[in-house]
């Protein structure tokens, strides 16, 4: 069912760094060399695994797997940790019969933990064993911390008669163990493509799907995207292939999309549109700080069409933005039009659209041209109740 | 027990416009005319009163009486609530026998709704009746919405053996009715002070106590605050005054305090000072970001000891921070330093610091000597239910 493209495997193992009855550590590898890519927090406090994977991605633009473990974030611990995060690859490299320096690591858990090294020679055999037998639902599982299910997405390309797939897993930002705030995306394509393209492409991508969502702006220090490309489809991607460019957003924006619905103690997705602004970064800005907003996010949790909380946080998102010209609709139903509230018995007609999974916001700034689109969830009693339990 | 400042009265009524049994507008008077000051929201959009307060102090720089009511904030409400705002001056203006250019207005409640002007009348009868017979105990309680208590400070200051008197009030942010997330601060000041000196001390006080404290980051469309300095003690305040500005400060730094103390849902005020930065500006967005930050606030609330939270805040707040060079303490204990975790039972020793009411968040960034402090309160489970529940 799902469309793995050709020349990758998966290995799965339960090493119990902080789950039991579960896989924690999972490779997804290529059996040639890959063109490898990466994107990367932007957040000055950057795990070990961000910064090995970092500078691997400078000194060589291919690789051949991605090693990703659960639990322990490896972040904020200083040389020790770098040190850890390279021993894991060497560790890794005799096992799986690869050069350590073809395999990227990534990593997601409680920050300021070091890596539990002693389980690590047990964890690679166990990967070993698993190489090739695992399927990509196995990897996607074995990454997550306390996500509530596993996220795939997959596309294909035909270019004249031929297949090219692109396999996508991440894991999102669940946080029953607080400090888990990690999103990790993993792009796996058997399209035949210059690294400097590819990474282009993904970074392309990652920009209209993942870096376009948000839970609570609490961007992680373990973030990170990564993709291979092996080419084993043998069709050569570039900039001309029809269709190639969306279908990798597509993969992205599906796990972008679980990532939101995943989100810890959410009820609902909302989309919000800003349209109508004089700049991107003012219709980008506007989006985000009602995204942002706990009083917004609470409303939409309460199913209340709180306008006034949402034109509140345009007021003061710093975006131009003009009373007089300024319209939101919820549901597709307008609230506020031209600076003036509509007048109709919006709470009745809106229940059945605050009452959806997913609740469209739109708002027409009338000022301009430029649009932005942020995805985010609504802030819960649960979402507080998972993050404010003690660690231990 | 309460110094009032020389000719200053009070009026508090039970108007009905939304609470019952309870009064909901209130005057604070000067028996002549007074020095007037105003800080006001930087949200676009600004409420009526707002936009009529900040008109008439364009005009003229005294006034007599400031006229509060509660449970209606006349935000986004158009022409028809700016007509409204003046009409209850000039209502107010008969009925006190002062002219309605002398009196500023503040609004707070649900944003939306028009005032409910059928009730006016009635209303300004009532502050007629109840002028001079309430106290300032009186009108701090009638301009809350759902605050758990009135918040009044004040100081005095001896200049030649003759004492000038500061008396504040302020509501915070309880909302539960959704959309009141109001400010209003009120200074009343016997000092003989010239216009312009008295908006430059109170816009500076403002800046350091109102403007250091956050609860959701959600600035609301009504914040104020009025200053009316009249020169009943005869008095003279100039720059050289002893003590007058940090007396005045100090009235504001309680008023703040109290507000976030008393914030919606709040069980913690938590003291965020950064230092070490190397400048103002990245002092108090670093501070700030943390302020904000829904997995601090949340680790707060459930007496964790989450580092990791607060170090991943400063990471991706923009200010210029250097890992190697940070360090935080929680309750005075180090938890991070120069970019490595300290290593210690950090839980056990932290547990007593953080089941009191204020946590000091203490960060050195170690690239200069610029500071900044802001006062902020926990994420809890009530501050989402209050937020969530309907508005009807």
């Amino acid at each position: 069912m799902i469309q793995v493209p050709q020349g990758f495997y998966f290995a799965a193992h339960g090493a119990g760094f902080k789950y039991t009855g579960r896989d924690d550590v999972a490779c997804l590898a290529s059996d040639r060399p890959a063109a490898a890519a990466g994107v990367f927090t932007q957040n000055v406090f950057q795990a070990a695994p961000v910064l090995v994977a970092r500078e691997q991605l400078q000194k060589r633009q291919t690789a051949q797997a991605v090693l990703v473990n659960a639990g322990q974030a490896n972040a904020c611990t200083g040389q020790t940790g770098v040190d850890n995060c390279r021993q894991t690859l060497r560790l890794a490299g005799e096992a799986l019969e690869m050069d350590s320096a073809d395999i990227l690591p990534a990593s997601t858990g409680v920050i300021g933990d070091q890596l539990v090294m002693d389980l690590w020679p047990q964890a690679v055999r166990g990967l070993r064993t698993s190489a090739g037998q695992a399927g990509p639902l196995d990897a996607a599982k074995a990454i997550v911390t306390t996500d509530s299910f596993p996220k795939i997405a997959w596309r294909s390309v035909t270019v004249g008669g031929r297949e090219i797939r692109i396999l996508g897993l991440a894991k999102g930002a669940g946080m029953i163990c607080p400090n888990m705030a990690t999103m990790l995306g993993f792009v796996l394509c058997d399209g035949a493509i210059e690294p400097q393209l590819w990474q282009t492409m993904l970074a392309r991508a990652a920009d209209r799907s993942f870096n376009r969502i948000t839970v609570d702006g609490d961007t992680s220090t373990n973030d990170c995207v990564l993709g291979l490309a092996n080419g084993a489809s043998d069709v050569t991607v570039d900039t001309a292939t029809p269709g190639f460019q969306e279908a990798l957003e597509a993969v992205c924006r599906d796990l972008a999309y679980f990532i939101v619905q995943d989100a810890e103690g959410g009820t609902k997705v909302v989309r919000i549109h800003v349209r109508g602004a004089s700049s991107d970064q003012d219709a980008e800005q506007a989006a985000r700080t009602i995204a942002h907003s706990p009083l917004v996010k609470t409303a939409l949790f309460g199913r209340d069409p709180n306008w006034g909380r949402i034109v509140a946080a345009l007021g003061r998102s710093g975006a131009t933005v003009a009373p007089e010209s300024t319209s939101v609709w919820m549901g597709g139903l307008p609230l506020f039009e031209n600076g003036v509230p509509v007048d109709a018995d919006l709470d009745s007609l809106l229940a059945p659209y605050l009452d959806r999974r997913e609740v469209p916001l739109e708002i027409d700034l009338g000022l301009g041209d430029k649009s932005a689109e942020v995805l985010t969830s609504d802030l819960t009693l649960d979402y507080v109740r998972i993050n404010a339990e003690y660690r231990t």
